[in-house]
């Protein structure tokens, strides 16, 4: 029987026969029901002691590789369907571009790679071992008095540290969010239109229907709500994505009074707020009204996605059922990382970035802006100086997705408006700059191009 | 009009009137609709610059909290619900036991801390900045790449690294392999009983009906699936949990042709596997049919469920399916986590600690089942040699619910077997003893206070 087999050393020779044998057992070289040789004659024909074949089939026989019956020998058996491994599937490399303008991303080198170094060092230092187990599912006590404490200072939400839930990504907190609901009868829920498409990814994912409703330069058009019988809406009132507008108070009073007339649920998305460049951001939705708005935060554009570190602070009457979902799912970040966020915003750590980062953003803004006004004269930039990327017009007659294709074809990444659209065909062709991670001349030479793409020679 | 407000240094004079002004509102100190001092006379009361109390007046009804009116000066909007913040609730404080011998606990005292910090500081030093954005939600390639060669080598699974998916827990696994059954038409699925909970949990969670299956002492009872109906298994082949039974090689075939013959899928929870201390742990029965079984493993048992990284290799006809659900929720573990995780693989530094902790484990093992046999003789304890935890009978007429309550009131944290079954009254009387985190002589005090509890005087 030829197994192939060439023993090396530091494994013990009878792992490395159970090896050989399940590999011809799986690709179907040892067929099902085929009589395998003696111990005796295998071991001989190996140069191994006898003591390795009997025990090497005893464990084979044992994981249901082989049948063995007195009197018949060993026997291959039978229920195994012999088969290759499974294709070989090639994992496409993600998409580079020599100048990265897609929204959405931070100037992941000025994360602040020392500062959080030393809160994780610091974690995994003092943690007791008893806290390497299991942890609550709500998140670490420490994250969510921080996450309280910040939330109040920082964004005007009512919270105390018992409503704080802490999760992996917004997109994680929003299907939470999206399965209560489901639970407790919802069907069809309101998406912004344009508007970052994991708001409804993640409501149809939870089983149900996802209403885009339409923004215009005042924020969510609120009266289309109405006539939308829906049971919630996930918007992002204090700077919306990817048009940049401010959500005005008389919409900001029309979407709790609609939400406290119909018992509905309203999700605050407050992706980016910490980054406005011309005033304090507008305070959270959640203080005005509490009882009847679930906020969802993410480090995701303050630090790096990848750090997987979110929250959601549901109102009250919802909390029980959010816990659940945590609970059943078992998905917390974990507790080290959590410690370590709790330490560095508790040592001002994490407001001391964002100011340094306003200021570096603000720079790059006005770089791209100034670069587009030289370039391209004609595009107009919408939206209020906030966030980490443009909502740039394109001039009558230029279409978007030829231009963003060319663009991206001449290596500069960015999106057309219309990736973020769930209705077809928007009316005005736009393309979304992001400024945050390209250095300043990155985004001048970017610039060039992109007029390039706009007006092809 | 008396805000209650005591200005502190270091905080800009503004955001201090402006939070002070939101609490008063909220509270209804302030009522909806009451006219404000005008900026010069609030300017005048606190102390301050006219252009203060301007701005935070201006800031709050860009917010929502003030509607100001041409003439009429500026108003508390007529939206917000007064109302206090929500009731405090009282996080109750984790159970903790003088002798903590509740099952699924490893030895935190043993992980290993140092090795750990010195994968997470190389992680954090390696990773290039652009590794800081959004990471692939099946997980990085460096650790799918590990866990496909730890997995073949350790646990003989048939995989190769884009068939891996990284999550962060076992019940996430769990919860996005229901999903993909539910989306594909699957209504019932079986699970074990006794068994895991949360086998149960998130079936039920992704809308599935769990029918519980008996647990006999050859492992699950397949017979019993035949005539349950069920599209999907989920079970612990090679050790049962929390029976401890090892699946019969003649229980496996069955369960392989049952799942051929009716196109279900089997999930192969191996949980706590790599502790078996009498023989090489039964390797994986995805090993025998890839195309049916979707493997699930985890840190949790192995090192510590704080690190909350896991790993599920589904068959691959469903791997697209799978790969959505994590695309959608956004879930995977911290970039810099899953990294730390494949140095710590490909250093061989886990199959070191696996050694060591055998080691530590089975002498801890033998020391509980000593004690036992000194203290509580007629005690029986079954089950292979392997795991966390001892499957403990009770004695004839001895009730266990009533035993672990006086054991639990004697500081012995333990589980009666009830708490894993899923239908009422099972036959058998037994508690379950964890050892692995307890030392040795509390081991041996615990089971002097578990003696007390079953003869209680």
């Amino acid at each position: 029987m030829d197994l192939g087999i060439e023993f090396k050393a530091g494994v013990p020779l009878r792992r490395q026969l159970e090896h050989a044998l399940r590999g011809a057992i799986r690709s179907g070289r040892l067929a099902s029901g085929s009589v395998l040789p003696s111990s005796r004659d295998l071991a001989e024909e190996l140069g191994v002691s006898r003591g390795v074949v009997v025990d090497s089939y005893a464990q084979l026989a044992t994981e249901g590789y082989l049948a063995a019956r007195r009197g018949s020998g060993t026997r291959v058996a039978e229920l195994s369907q012999p088969g290759g491994p499974p294709a070989r599937r090639q994992i496409p490399p993600p998409e580079t571009f020599r100048y990265d303008l897609r929204p959405g991303q931070a100037d992941y080198h000025a994360f602040p790679r020392d500062r959080w170094k030393a809160a994780l060092l610091r974690a995994m230092r003092e943690l007791p071992d008893r806290r390497l187990g299991y942890a609550s599912h709500r998140g670490v006590p420490e994250l969510r008095n921080a996450l309280a404490g910040y939330l109040a200072r920082a964004r005007g939400v009512v919270v105390e540290p018992g409503h704080v839930v802490v999760c992996c990504a917004a997109s994680q907190g929003l299907t939470a969010l999206w399965h209560v609901l489901r639970g407790r009868g919802a069907r069809r829920v309101a998406v912004e239109d344009p508007g970052w498409r994991w708001q409804r990814f993640t409501a149809e994912h939870a089983g149900l229907e996802a209403v885009p409703i339409r923004v215009d330069a005042d924020g969510l058009v609120v009266e289309e709500l109405a006539e939308a019988g829906v049971d919630a809406v996930v918007l992002t009132p204090a700077h919306q994505y990817p048009t940049g507008v401010v959500m005005t108070p008389e919409r900001r009073g029309a979407l709790i009074a609609w939400a406290r007339q119909r018992q509905a649920l309203i999700i605050e998305d407050d992706y980016d707020v910490e980054y406005r460049f011309d005033r304090d951001p507008v305070a959270s939705l959640q203080g005005l009204a509490p009882d009847l708005v679930a906020f969802v935060g993410t480090t995701s554009k303050t630090l790096a996605p990848a750090l997987r570190l979110a929250w959601i602070v549901p109102p009250s009457h919802l909390i029980d059922d959010v816990e659940h979902e945590f609970l059943v799912t078992g998905v917390t970040p974990p507790t080290i990382d959590q410690i370590a966020l709790a330490s560095f915003i508790e040592d001002a750590a994490l407001e001391r970035h964002l100011r340094s980062m306003r200021r570096r953003y603000r720079a790059k803004r006005d770089v791209l802006i100034g670069a587009l006004a030289r370039q391209l004269p004609e595009v107009r930039v919408s939206g209020t100086a906030a966030g980490l990327h443009l909502f740039a017009r394109l001039p009558d007659g230029v279409e978007e997705r030829a231009t963003a294709l060319r663009a991206r074809r001449s290596g500069v990444g960015l999106h057309e408006l219309h990736r973020h659209c769930t209705t077809v065909a928007p009316s005005p062709q736009a393309l979304l700059l992001g400024y945050a991670l390209a250095t300043e001349s990155e985004l001048i030479a970017a610039t060039r191009l992109l007029a390039g793409a706009v007006y092809p020679s």
